[in-house]
């Protein structure tokens, strides 16, 4: 008898590691569902309710978090993002897998409340590639710069929190080794019941 | 800084399950090399010394048992069978990855010498097809036949002692699971170090 429950995969990383990059093709190319978040902040045009999130009100989620209905919940400025519990236990229990793309510090409260999940950490090839990649994207001053670097400098040290380390050189590798981790989870012993002998 | 040394795997399961089959055909498809066995037996013709086994003395095989050479070793009969430790500890440290197909009495002997072996039984679709297998060998006679069921079951029972089960319905779909558990371990974390930050 094998456990058909799909797997909770967390895949999160330092920011300029890549890891949306690699959650979008990994989307594309495995039959995985993404995990949609809650938001209270209002829908960009063409964001669609449900899809790209779920758009709700600053006191349907301040509910929610009393029902303790969010898998890990944060505040960003003025506005809620959470990780709606029940969505993502349909999915597991329909048999599919779930893909949650989150920051480490989020990933820790979801390890909390759902230790058996996948944890996945997406790692820069190096501390210097890291730094050109935010370096790079040239949006913002070195200020903001230097603030992004340290805070994903501390980001790389809860990467012995997590099961798996994928090294982000190329996406379409660290996207095999990702789709192998899910391969091979799913022979794991835990997930397998011994046979009626 | 990754672990560069290579995978011990542990291929295993009951006699019938078909981890002969599976091993033939992961070595024709995968880069890893075979861990050869010493035997006491004498070559039959078109076997080469250090190709199927090492074919050496009883004297020389007993002198290795007091040096705890073998990671394990059995008397068949008359013969000695064992895996020498050095051939494939220098495979490991060579950065090829080494897979030993072993009973599960051996596999077993094993794990108390390389715990962070990487384990896999190899199991069949169902008992009932195990025991179909087991009966078209059609060379042996029902005492056997029986004889070889009930240790097959009891077999299955060492299970729960694995990291993997690979169920083997099919050989090419069984071939896949297991180069995607070599890929899987490869990432884990305990096998991949922190950058110096």
């Amino acid at each position: 008898m094998t456990n058909k429950e799909g797997i909770l995969l967390i895949l999160s990383g330092p920011s300029g590691a890549g890891k949306g990059t690699i959650c979008k093709s990994l989307l594309k190319e495995t039959d995985i569902q993404y995990s949609i978040s809650a938001t209270t902040r209002k829908p960009r045009p063409g964001e669609k309710d449900g899809r790209e999130y779920f758009f709700i009100t600053k006191e349907e989620f301040e509910k929610k978090i009393q029902e303790d209905a969010f898998l890990e919940w944060a505040q960003v400025y003025d506005n809620y993002y959470g990780t709606p519990k029940k969505f993502v236990e349909e999915v597991l229990v329909s048999g599919k897998d779930c893909i949650l793309e989150i920051d480490p510090q989020g990933a820790q409260k979801v390890k909390g409340k759902k230790p058996d999940a996948v944890y996945v950490f997406i790692a820069p090839p190096s501390m210097q590639e890291l730094k050109n990649r935010i370096t790079n994207r040239g949006t913002e001053n070195t200020l903001e710069i230097n603030k992004r670097l340290n805070c994903a400098k501390e980001e790389m040290l809860s990467m012995h929190n997590y099961d798996y380390v994928v090294i982000n050189d190329k996406v379409e590798t660290a996207v095999k080794k990702i789709q192998a981790i899910l391969i091979a989870e799913k022979c794991r012993i835990q997930r397998n019941k011994l046979y009626c002998i």
